[in-house]
Protein backbone atom coordinates (compact mmCIF):
# COMPACT_ATOMS: atom_id res chain seq x y z
CA UNK A 1 0.00 0.00 0.00
CA UNK A 2 1.08 3.29 -1.13
CA UNK A 3 2.79 5.54 2.00
CA UNK A 4 0.46 8.09 3.15
CA UNK A 5 1.44 11.57 2.55
CA UNK A 6 0.55 14.51 4.78
CA UNK A 7 1.34 18.49 5.05
CA UNK A 8 2.41 20.10 7.87
CA UNK A 9 1.02 23.40 7.81
CA UNK A 10 4.37 25.25 9.48
CA UNK A 11 7.27 26.93 8.71
CA UNK A 12 9.18 26.23 12.16
CA UNK A 13 11.69 23.69 10.16
CA UNK A 14 12.38 22.61 14.12
CA UNK A 15 8.39 20.99 14.27
CA UNK A 16 8.63 19.61 10.90
CA UNK A 17 11.72 17.63 11.47
CA UNK A 18 10.70 16.58 14.52
CA UNK A 19 7.60 14.58 13.41
CA UNK A 20 9.78 13.45 10.47
CA UNK A 21 12.10 11.43 13.00
CA UNK A 22 8.85 10.10 14.40
CA UNK A 23 6.56 9.18 11.91
CA UNK A 24 8.32 8.95 8.84
CA UNK A 25 8.59 5.66 8.73
CA UNK A 26 5.15 4.98 7.99
CA UNK A 27 3.75 8.43 6.92
CA UNK A 28 5.37 11.09 4.58
CA UNK A 29 5.45 14.69 5.96
CA UNK A 30 5.40 17.20 3.38
CA UNK A 31 6.52 20.89 4.08
CA UNK A 32 4.70 24.00 2.80
CA UNK A 33 8.52 24.40 0.74
CA UNK A 34 7.47 20.77 -0.58
CA UNK A 35 4.24 21.96 -2.10
CA UNK A 36 5.21 25.58 -3.42
CA UNK A 37 3.68 27.84 -0.33
CA UNK A 38 5.69 30.56 0.45
CA UNK A 39 2.99 32.55 2.66
CA UNK A 40 2.19 33.06 5.84
CA UNK A 41 -1.39 31.29 6.81
CA UNK A 42 -3.85 33.59 8.74
CA UNK A 43 -4.28 32.83 12.51
CA UNK A 44 -7.36 34.85 12.44
CA UNK A 45 -9.11 32.53 15.77
CA UNK A 46 -9.36 33.38 18.83
CA UNK A 47 -8.69 29.91 20.09
CA UNK A 48 -5.99 27.83 20.33
CA UNK A 49 -7.89 24.50 18.75
CA UNK A 50 -9.65 27.09 15.98
CA UNK A 51 -6.38 28.51 14.72
CA UNK A 52 -4.73 24.74 14.23
CA UNK A 53 -7.75 23.71 12.11
CA UNK A 54 -8.15 26.87 10.20
CA UNK A 55 -4.46 26.38 9.25
CA UNK A 56 -5.07 22.70 8.34
CA UNK A 57 -7.73 24.03 6.48
CA UNK A 58 -6.28 26.44 4.52
CA UNK A 59 -3.79 24.11 3.12
CA UNK A 60 -6.45 21.17 2.41
CA UNK A 61 -8.48 23.70 0.45
CA UNK A 62 -5.83 24.88 -1.69
CA UNK A 63 -4.02 21.95 -2.38
CA UNK A 64 -6.04 19.00 -1.73
CA UNK A 65 -3.18 17.12 0.78
CA UNK A 66 -4.24 15.70 3.90
CA UNK A 67 -2.72 17.92 6.36
CA UNK A 68 -1.75 19.09 9.64
CA UNK A 69 -1.27 22.22 12.04
CA UNK A 70 -1.07 23.13 15.91
CA UNK A 71 -1.29 26.25 18.25
CA UNK A 72 0.30 26.44 21.55
CA UNK A 73 -0.79 29.26 24.24
CA UNK A 74 0.15 29.84 28.05
CA UNK A 75 -2.47 30.26 30.06
CA UNK A 76 -2.07 31.91 33.04
CA UNK A 77 -4.79 31.81 36.42
CA UNK A 78 -4.97 35.36 37.38
CA UNK A 79 -5.00 36.66 34.25
CA UNK A 80 -8.19 34.81 33.29
CA UNK A 81 -6.10 32.90 30.69
CA UNK A 82 -4.05 35.54 29.36
CA UNK A 83 -1.43 35.28 27.05
CA UNK A 84 -3.60 31.93 25.50
CA UNK A 85 -4.03 32.76 21.94
CA UNK A 86 -1.73 35.69 21.62
CA UNK A 87 1.07 33.89 23.79
CA UNK A 88 3.80 34.48 20.90
CA UNK A 89 2.43 38.74 20.58
CA UNK A 90 1.37 39.38 24.20
CA UNK A 91 3.86 42.34 24.17
CA UNK A 92 2.98 43.34 20.68
CA UNK A 93 3.89 42.65 17.51
CA UNK A 94 7.49 42.29 16.60
CA UNK A 95 8.68 41.80 20.28
CA UNK A 96 10.77 39.26 21.08
CA UNK A 97 10.32 36.68 24.14
CA UNK A 98 11.81 38.19 26.70
CA UNK A 99 9.70 41.31 26.00
CA UNK A 100 6.60 38.71 26.06
CA UNK A 101 8.35 37.30 29.34
CA UNK A 102 9.02 40.50 30.99
CA UNK A 103 5.43 41.65 30.45
CA UNK A 104 3.91 38.15 31.84
CA UNK A 105 6.07 39.15 35.12
CA UNK A 106 4.61 42.70 35.37
CA UNK A 107 1.49 41.57 35.07
CA UNK A 108 1.79 39.07 37.75
CA UNK A 109 3.65 41.11 40.14
CA UNK A 110 1.57 40.77 43.85
CA UNK A 111 -0.78 38.14 42.17
CA UNK A 112 -2.19 35.32 44.80
CA UNK A 113 -1.80 32.91 42.11
CA UNK A 114 1.12 32.16 39.90
CA UNK A 115 -0.94 28.85 38.82
CA UNK A 116 -0.73 28.51 34.73
CA UNK A 117 -1.16 25.89 32.02
CA UNK A 118 0.36 25.04 28.41
CA UNK A 119 -2.03 23.55 25.76
CA UNK A 120 -1.09 22.53 22.38
CA UNK A 121 -3.34 21.48 19.60
CA UNK A 122 -2.75 19.87 17.05
CA UNK A 123 -5.68 19.53 14.57
CA UNK A 124 -5.27 16.73 11.80
CA UNK A 125 -7.87 16.83 8.31
CA UNK A 126 -7.32 13.44 7.00
CA UNK A 127 -9.26 10.87 4.62
CA UNK A 128 -12.68 13.85 5.20
CA UNK A 129 -11.92 13.23 8.96
CA UNK A 130 -10.78 15.74 11.48
CA UNK A 131 -9.27 15.20 14.21
CA UNK A 132 -7.61 17.05 17.17
CA UNK A 133 -5.11 16.28 19.15
CA UNK A 134 -4.44 17.99 22.74
CA UNK A 135 -1.65 18.22 25.11
CA UNK A 136 -1.72 20.16 28.57
CA UNK A 137 0.97 20.91 30.96
CA UNK A 138 0.54 22.69 34.22
CA UNK A 139 2.66 23.95 36.44
CA UNK A 140 3.84 28.23 38.14
CA UNK A 141 4.83 30.93 36.68
CA UNK A 142 8.47 31.97 38.88
CA UNK A 143 9.21 35.07 39.82
CA UNK A 144 12.21 35.33 37.86
CA UNK A 145 13.76 33.66 34.51
CA UNK A 146 16.05 30.66 35.23
CA UNK A 147 17.38 28.39 32.76
CA UNK A 148 19.22 28.91 28.88
CA UNK A 149 17.21 26.28 27.14
CA UNK A 150 13.63 25.91 24.88
CA UNK A 151 12.24 29.49 23.82
CA UNK A 152 9.71 31.55 24.65
CA UNK A 153 8.02 30.99 28.04
CA UNK A 154 10.13 28.36 29.18
CA UNK A 155 12.29 30.29 31.70
CA UNK A 156 9.32 31.15 33.92
CA UNK A 157 7.35 28.06 33.65
CA UNK A 158 7.99 25.11 36.00
CA UNK A 159 6.05 22.62 35.42
CA UNK A 160 4.33 20.77 38.29
CA UNK A 161 6.01 17.03 37.34
CA UNK A 162 9.95 19.29 36.35
CA UNK A 163 11.14 18.57 40.37
CA UNK A 164 11.10 22.46 40.63
CA UNK A 165 13.22 23.12 37.62
CA UNK A 166 11.90 25.61 34.82
CA UNK A 167 10.78 24.35 31.08
CA UNK A 168 14.65 26.08 30.33
CA UNK A 169 16.35 24.02 32.75
CA UNK A 170 15.97 21.02 31.02
CA UNK A 171 17.38 19.03 28.73
CA UNK A 172 14.89 18.74 25.06
CA UNK A 173 14.49 15.23 25.78
CA UNK A 174 13.13 15.56 29.74
CA UNK A 175 10.73 18.55 29.07
CA UNK A 176 9.49 16.81 25.69
CA UNK A 177 8.36 13.85 28.16
CA UNK A 178 5.75 16.20 29.99
CA UNK A 179 5.26 18.98 27.68
CA UNK A 180 2.48 20.56 26.26
CA UNK A 181 3.80 19.59 22.50
CA UNK A 182 5.23 16.28 23.59
CA UNK A 183 1.70 14.93 24.63
CA UNK A 184 -0.07 16.14 21.70
CA UNK A 185 2.11 15.05 19.38
CA UNK A 186 2.44 11.43 21.08
CA UNK A 187 -1.19 11.18 20.81
CA UNK A 188 -1.16 12.23 17.00
CA UNK A 189 1.50 9.89 16.61
CA UNK A 190 -0.10 6.87 18.51
CA UNK A 191 -3.39 7.83 15.98
CA UNK A 192 -1.27 7.69 12.82
CA UNK A 193 0.09 4.31 13.70
CA UNK A 194 -3.26 3.08 13.64
CA UNK A 195 -4.14 3.82 9.92
CA UNK A 196 -3.81 1.55 7.33
CA UNK A 197 -4.20 -1.42 9.59
CA UNK B 1 -24.91 51.94 8.25
CA UNK B 2 -26.15 48.73 7.10
CA UNK B 3 -27.24 45.88 9.26
CA UNK B 4 -24.80 43.29 9.61
CA UNK B 5 -25.94 39.96 7.80
CA UNK B 6 -25.14 36.59 9.04
CA UNK B 7 -26.44 33.24 7.77
CA UNK B 8 -26.87 30.29 10.92
CA UNK B 9 -25.48 27.34 9.88
CA UNK B 10 -28.09 25.31 11.10
CA UNK B 11 -31.29 22.87 10.13
CA UNK B 12 -32.50 23.91 13.11
CA UNK B 13 -35.41 26.52 13.16
CA UNK B 14 -36.10 26.41 16.82
CA UNK B 15 -32.69 27.74 17.27
CA UNK B 16 -32.94 30.13 14.37
CA UNK B 17 -35.65 31.54 15.78
CA UNK B 18 -33.92 32.18 19.12
CA UNK B 19 -31.33 33.83 17.48
CA UNK B 20 -33.71 36.41 15.44
CA UNK B 21 -35.84 37.50 18.54
CA UNK B 22 -32.49 38.13 20.32
CA UNK B 23 -30.16 40.15 17.83
CA UNK B 24 -32.52 40.64 14.62
CA UNK B 25 -32.99 44.34 15.88
CA UNK B 26 -29.09 44.76 15.10
CA UNK B 27 -27.87 42.09 12.62
CA UNK B 28 -29.84 40.16 10.05
CA UNK B 29 -29.98 36.38 10.45
CA UNK B 30 -30.44 34.71 7.54
CA UNK B 31 -31.41 30.17 7.42
CA UNK B 32 -29.61 28.26 5.02
CA UNK B 33 -32.88 27.98 3.13
CA UNK B 34 -32.43 32.18 2.16
CA UNK B 35 -29.71 31.29 0.85
CA UNK B 36 -30.70 28.69 -1.29
CA UNK B 37 -28.60 25.93 0.96
CA UNK B 38 -30.85 22.80 0.89
CA UNK B 39 -28.34 20.25 1.57
CA UNK B 40 -26.64 18.60 5.34
CA UNK B 41 -23.17 20.12 6.08
CA UNK B 42 -20.89 17.77 6.95
CA UNK B 43 -19.77 17.13 10.96
CA UNK B 44 -16.51 15.21 10.58
CA UNK B 45 -14.58 16.35 13.61
CA UNK B 46 -14.23 14.69 16.71
CA UNK B 47 -14.47 17.63 18.96
CA UNK B 48 -17.54 19.93 19.23
CA UNK B 49 -15.46 22.73 18.50
CA UNK B 50 -13.94 21.68 15.57
CA UNK B 51 -17.28 20.43 14.19
CA UNK B 52 -18.65 24.22 15.18
CA UNK B 53 -15.82 25.57 13.53
CA UNK B 54 -16.24 24.01 10.31
CA UNK B 55 -20.03 23.74 9.65
CA UNK B 56 -19.40 27.94 9.75
CA UNK B 57 -16.95 27.73 7.12
CA UNK B 58 -18.34 25.31 5.27
CA UNK B 59 -21.21 27.79 4.07
CA UNK B 60 -18.61 31.07 4.38
CA UNK B 61 -16.58 29.44 1.73
CA UNK B 62 -18.97 28.51 -0.18
CA UNK B 63 -21.15 31.42 -0.37
CA UNK B 64 -18.79 33.98 1.31
CA UNK B 65 -21.92 35.37 4.33
CA UNK B 66 -20.30 35.69 7.84
CA UNK B 67 -21.98 33.20 9.37
CA UNK B 68 -22.12 30.95 12.61
CA UNK B 69 -22.70 27.65 13.59
CA UNK B 70 -23.21 25.45 16.81
CA UNK B 71 -22.54 22.15 18.19
CA UNK B 72 -23.36 20.51 21.34
CA UNK B 73 -22.28 17.69 23.16
CA UNK B 74 -22.95 15.83 26.80
CA UNK B 75 -19.66 14.40 28.48
CA UNK B 76 -20.21 11.95 31.22
CA UNK B 77 -16.38 11.85 33.44
CA UNK B 78 -16.70 8.46 34.21
CA UNK B 79 -17.31 7.20 30.31
CA UNK B 80 -13.90 9.26 29.62
CA UNK B 81 -16.03 11.80 28.17
CA UNK B 82 -18.91 9.69 26.16
CA UNK B 83 -21.01 10.07 24.76
CA UNK B 84 -19.26 13.61 24.09
CA UNK B 85 -19.31 14.67 19.87
CA UNK B 86 -21.29 11.51 19.62
CA UNK B 87 -24.45 12.33 22.03
CA UNK B 88 -26.55 12.66 19.32
CA UNK B 89 -26.14 8.97 17.89
CA UNK B 90 -25.07 7.53 20.73
CA UNK B 91 -27.34 4.09 20.08
CA UNK B 92 -26.79 4.09 16.57
CA UNK B 93 -27.88 6.80 13.61
CA UNK B 94 -31.66 6.18 13.35
CA UNK B 95 -32.33 5.81 16.91
CA UNK B 96 -33.85 8.61 18.93
CA UNK B 97 -32.92 10.25 22.15
CA UNK B 98 -35.24 7.45 24.05
CA UNK B 99 -32.75 4.72 22.86
CA UNK B 100 -29.51 7.28 23.51
CA UNK B 101 -31.08 8.11 27.43
CA UNK B 102 -31.43 4.09 27.30
CA UNK B 103 -27.89 3.75 26.48
CA UNK B 104 -26.26 6.37 28.65
CA UNK B 105 -28.20 4.97 32.05
CA UNK B 106 -26.96 1.48 31.07
CA UNK B 107 -23.39 2.23 30.56
CA UNK B 108 -23.67 3.97 33.97
CA UNK B 109 -24.87 1.45 35.81
CA UNK B 110 -22.90 0.86 39.00
CA UNK B 111 -21.10 3.59 38.28
CA UNK B 112 -18.78 5.51 41.09
CA UNK B 113 -19.71 9.00 39.39
CA UNK B 114 -22.64 10.26 37.90
CA UNK B 115 -20.67 13.86 37.09
CA UNK B 116 -21.44 15.26 33.91
CA UNK B 117 -21.45 18.15 31.79
CA UNK B 118 -23.09 19.61 28.68
CA UNK B 119 -21.31 22.21 26.43
CA UNK B 120 -22.06 23.91 23.61
CA UNK B 121 -19.99 25.58 20.98
CA UNK B 122 -20.48 28.32 18.47
CA UNK B 123 -18.18 29.26 16.11
CA UNK B 124 -18.51 33.38 14.29
CA UNK B 125 -16.74 33.69 10.96
CA UNK B 126 -17.25 37.30 10.97
CA UNK B 127 -15.40 40.44 8.54
CA UNK B 128 -12.03 37.98 8.35
CA UNK B 129 -11.84 37.02 11.81
CA UNK B 130 -12.75 33.98 14.29
CA UNK B 131 -14.20 33.64 17.02
CA UNK B 132 -15.48 30.85 19.63
CA UNK B 133 -18.14 31.15 22.51
CA UNK B 134 -18.41 28.24 24.55
CA UNK B 135 -21.50 27.74 27.24
CA UNK B 136 -21.13 25.03 29.83
CA UNK B 137 -23.11 23.70 32.70
CA UNK B 138 -22.02 20.95 35.11
CA UNK B 139 -24.22 18.41 37.02
CA UNK B 140 -24.99 14.77 37.36
CA UNK B 141 -26.97 11.68 35.68
CA UNK B 142 -30.36 10.96 37.39
CA UNK B 143 -30.92 7.30 37.81
CA UNK B 144 -34.25 7.56 35.86
CA UNK B 145 -35.57 10.26 33.56
CA UNK B 146 -38.19 12.53 34.68
CA UNK B 147 -40.24 15.72 33.51
CA UNK B 148 -41.84 15.49 29.76
CA UNK B 149 -40.24 19.25 28.57
CA UNK B 150 -36.44 19.81 26.40
CA UNK B 151 -35.61 17.00 24.24
CA UNK B 152 -32.47 14.73 23.90
CA UNK B 153 -30.77 14.11 27.56
CA UNK B 154 -32.44 16.27 29.57
CA UNK B 155 -34.95 13.53 30.88
CA UNK B 156 -31.64 12.49 32.79
CA UNK B 157 -29.29 15.71 33.36
CA UNK B 158 -29.76 17.26 37.03
CA UNK B 159 -27.56 20.43 36.46
CA UNK B 160 -26.51 21.49 40.09
CA UNK B 161 -28.22 24.90 39.41
CA UNK B 162 -31.35 23.77 39.38
CA UNK B 163 -32.50 22.82 42.59
CA UNK B 164 -32.46 19.44 42.27
CA UNK B 165 -34.87 19.11 38.86
CA UNK B 166 -33.77 17.66 35.59
CA UNK B 167 -33.80 19.89 32.54
CA UNK B 168 -37.04 18.29 31.31
CA UNK B 169 -38.68 19.21 34.80
CA UNK B 170 -37.72 23.15 34.05
CA UNK B 171 -39.24 25.60 32.17
CA UNK B 172 -37.48 26.66 28.73
CA UNK B 173 -37.09 30.16 30.38
CA UNK B 174 -35.55 28.60 33.47
CA UNK B 175 -33.36 25.66 32.09
CA UNK B 176 -31.97 28.98 28.99
CA UNK B 177 -30.78 30.78 32.44
CA UNK B 178 -28.49 28.08 33.49
CA UNK B 179 -27.91 26.35 29.73
CA UNK B 180 -24.72 25.23 28.38
CA UNK B 181 -26.87 26.81 25.17
CA UNK B 182 -28.12 29.92 26.89
CA UNK B 183 -24.87 30.58 28.06
CA UNK B 184 -22.88 30.27 24.67
CA UNK B 185 -25.69 32.50 23.14
CA UNK B 186 -25.48 35.54 25.73
CA UNK B 187 -21.46 35.60 25.14
CA UNK B 188 -22.27 35.37 20.89
CA UNK B 189 -24.75 38.15 21.66
CA UNK B 190 -22.86 40.16 23.58
CA UNK B 191 -20.01 40.16 21.39
CA UNK B 192 -22.62 40.85 18.02
CA UNK B 193 -23.48 43.94 20.55
CA UNK B 194 -20.37 45.13 20.55
CA UNK B 195 -20.02 45.51 16.68
CA UNK B 196 -20.56 48.67 14.53
CA UNK B 197 -19.86 50.89 17.85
Amino acid sequence: MAKKVLVMATNNSHKLKELREIVDGEVEILSLQDINFHDDIPETCDTLEGNALQKARWIKDRYGYDCLADDTGLMVDALNGAPGVYSARYAGEGHDSAANTRKLLANLEGADSRRAHFSTYIALLIDNDCHIFEGRVDGEISLQPTGEGGFGYDPVFVPDEGGGKSFAEMSGEDKNLISHRGRAVRKLVEFLHTLDR
